[in-house]
C-alpha cells in the first residue's frame, strides 16, 4: 500500500462509523444523518481521503470504465481504431482500460479475466483467436456487454460485432487487377490455404480477416475464370517472410504480373521485395497493398491500397457498446455492423506488360 | 447497472450481514467466523457474484493497476513506448489503464483525475505541457508514485522521469551534416524560437523535446562557427505545414543544402516536399529525419534518421515505477533516467554539391 493513501476503512475507523456508512457518505448514497455526514467528511478531509470511484462502484455496480483488448497497439490499424473507441467513450463519460496482448491468446485470457475482476462496465475485444472463446463467453454470462472488433469468434456465442467486409474488399481489389488484364495474380497471406478451404465449405464458422481476404481473392479469380496456381499463394507470417517469398516469386514465376498483399504488415514486406528486385513497378509487376499507410504516398511508385476505415470501426464498436450500457436496448438481439473499405488506386498498379 | 451483475451490497443483503463483513469474507481479509463465511459464500454463489478486485482494493488500498497517459497513441513513438511499459507491468502482475489525450491538456487533467479516482497504484505520464502541472503535483501529494515520460514538467515538482537526451541527439545529427561540409542547414521544428531562446537562458526550466532538439541544432551551428539565419528555421505544427514550409524553402533559399526535421511527424512532411520539388536528394539537398520509421528504408533515397529507443524508454519508465511500488526504495529521492539515441545514416544524406 502506498504511503499517505488512506482507505475508506481508515476514514470509517477515524470517524467511528462502519465502512459501509463511510462509503455511503463519501459516495453520496442512501440517507445518512447530517451528523454522520459531518463526522465522515471531517475524517476524510483530515486524512486526505480522495473522492473514490472504487467505493462508489461497490454500491452502484458501475465503474464508468470500459475495457478494450487489442492484439497489438503498435499496429497502426489498432492504434487508430482505439482512438475511435476512446473518443466515443470519453464523449459518454467513460474511461478506457486498454490492454495490448501482443497477439498472445494466453495473455488475452488473463487480460479479460483481470478486466472482469476490475468490474469494467463493458468490453471491446479484437481477439487473437476466432475459435477459442470460452473467456469471452464468460464475459457475456456475467452480464457484461461485449463487442467483438475486427473478427468474429465462434466460442463467444451470440454477441455484437463490428467488422470490415473483408471478403468483398479483397474481391474488389483483385477484380481491379484482373480488369486491367492481369491473369497471374499472386497473393501474400497469413491464411493457411487448407484451413481456408475447409472454412469456405462451412460458411458459418468465424474466420480471421486474413482468411476472408484470401477467400475474396479466390472469388475474384473464379469470377474471371482464372484457375489459381498454388505457386501464386505466398503463405507467411511477418514482413520479413513476405519480403523473401515475394523476392523468390519475382525470379521464379515470370508469368506473375501482379501481387496482392492482404495485411498492412505483408504490404511493407512485399513493397520492399519489389524495390530490391529487377522487375520494374508498375511496368513489369503491379502491387496492391492493404491499409493506407503514412508512407503510401511517400514511396515511388505511390502505393495502391485497400483502405480500411480503422477509426470508424473503433468508433462504431464504441457506439454499439455504449448503446448497450445506456439501457433500454440492452436486451435486444446481438447486432453485426459491417463497414466497407475503399479502393485507392495509385502508381503501383497498371496494366500488365504487353 | 448491467443486468445480472450483483454487487457486494446485494450479497450482504442476501446473507443478512453488513457490506463490510461481506467484503471481508469475499476479499479474504480479517477473521470472520466460519458461519459468516459460509453464509456470505453461499449468497455470493447463489447470486453469481464474481471475485472482485474492486472490493479487495477498498481494503488493501491496492488495485494492481497502473495508469498511463500519453498524448497520442497513433504516434508510433508512443505506441511502442506503451508496449514497453505494458510488458514490464504485466511481468510484475499489473494491468495498465491507458488514456490517449489527443494532445489536449484539459483531457489530460480529467484523465489524471479519473485515474486517481480509480485508485491506480502508480502513474506514467507523457504530459501535453511542460509548465502546467498542478494535476501532476496532486498525484504526488496523494502519495501515488508518478513517472514522467519523454518530457519534464515544471509544475509537477521533484518527480521521477525517463527522457531521451534530446539536445545531444539533435546536436550530433546536425554536426554530422556540418562535418560533411554543409553550412546552410535548415531546421523543421514545432519549437517557438523566442520561447526557446528564453528557456535557453534559464536552463532549469522544463522544455519540450522539440525545443531541446532545436537547442541541439543551435549548439551544433555554434560549435562549427555558423551563424543561424532566421530564414532557415521553419516553424510548424503538423506534417502538412512542414511540407509547405520546406517546399517554399527549396525554392526561395538556394543556399540551403540540408534539412533537419526534429519530429517523426515533421519528417514525413519534409520528405514529401523534397519528393515533390525540383532539387535532387541527396545530390542537391540532404534530409535528416527523426525516429526510425517503417518506411525509412522503403523510400528512395532511404532516410537518414535520429532513432529513439522508444520501447526502451517505456520499459525504463515501467521499471522505475515498479521499483517505487515494490516498496523499500519508495522513499528515495527522485531519479532521472536519460537514454541516448542512435544516428542512422542512409542515402538521404550526402556531401553538399561542390
Amino acid at each position: 500500500m502506498a504511503a499517505g493513501r488512506p482507505t475508506i476503512i481508515d476514514v470509517a475507523r477515524d470517524a467511528g462509523v462502519s465502512p459501509a456508512t463511510a462509503g455511503r457518505v463519501l459516495g453520496g448514497y442512501g440517507t445518512p444523518s447530517p451528523e454522520l455526514v459531518r463526522r465522515v467528511q471531517d475524517s476524510a478531509r483530515r486524512l486526505g481521503y480522495r473522492a473514490n470511484d472504487v467505493a462508489r462502484s461497490i454500491v452502484t455496480g458501475s465503474t464508468r470504465v470500459i475495457g478494450v483488448v487489442v492484439s497489438d497497439i503498435e499496429n497502426p490499424f489498432f492504434a487508430r481504431a482505439v482512438n475511435g473507441i476512446s473518443d466515443r467513450a470519453r464523449a459518454a463519460g467513460y474511461e478506457m482500460l486498454l490492454v495490448s496482448t501482443r497477439m498472445d491468446l494466453a495473455r488475452e485470457r488473463s487480460a479479460v479475466e483481470a478486466l472482469m475482476a476490475k468490474r469494467v462496465d463493458g468490453m471491446i475485444v479484437a481477439s487473437a483467436s476466432v475459435s477459442e472463446g470460452g473467456h469471452l463467453r464468460r464475459v457475456r454470462e456475467a452480464g457484461v456487454p461485449l463487442v467483438l472488433l475486427d473478427r468474429r469468434n465462434d466460442g463467444a456465442g451470440a454477441v455484437d460485432s463490428v467488422l470490415l467486409d473483408n471478403r468483398a474488399a479483397a474481391q474488389r481489389a483483385v477484380s481491379h487487377l484482373l480488369d486491367l488484364g492481369h491473369r497471374a495474380v499472386a497473393v501474400v497471406t497469413s491464411a493457411t490455404p487448407s484451413e481456408s478451404r475447409s472454412a469456405r465449405r462451412r460458411r458459418s464458422a468465424a474466420e480471421f480477416p486474413s482468411s476472408l481476404r484470401f477467400e475474396g481473392y479466390l472469388d475474384a479469380l473464379d469470377e474471371a475464370g482464372v484457375t489459381c496456381d498454388p505457386g501464386w499463394v505466398l503463405r507467411c507470417d511477418d514482413a520479413d517472410a513476405a519480403c523473401e517469398r515475394v523476392r523468390d516469386l519475382l525470379v521464379t514465376r515470370p508469368e506473375v504480373t501482379a501481387v496482392f498483399a492482404t495485411t498492412n504488415v505483408m504490404t511493407g514486406g512485399a513493397f520492399r521485395a519489389i524495390m530490391d528486385g529487377d522487375r520494374r513497378c508498375p511496368e513489369d509487376v503491379s502491387l496492391m497493398g492493404f491499409d493506407d499507410h503514412e508512407w503510401s504516398t511517400l514511396v515511388r511508385p505511390q502505393l495502391s491500397v485497400v483502405a480500411q476505415p480503422a477509426y470508424d470501426l473503433g468508433a462504431a464498436a464504441g457506439t454499439v457498446l455504449l448503446g448497450r450500457l445506456a439501457g433500454p436496448g440492452s436486451r435486444s438481439a446481438p447486432s453485426e455492423t459491417i463497414l466497407q473499405s475503399s479502393l485507392i488506386v495509385r502508381g503501383s498498379v497498371a496494366a500488365p506488360p504487353a
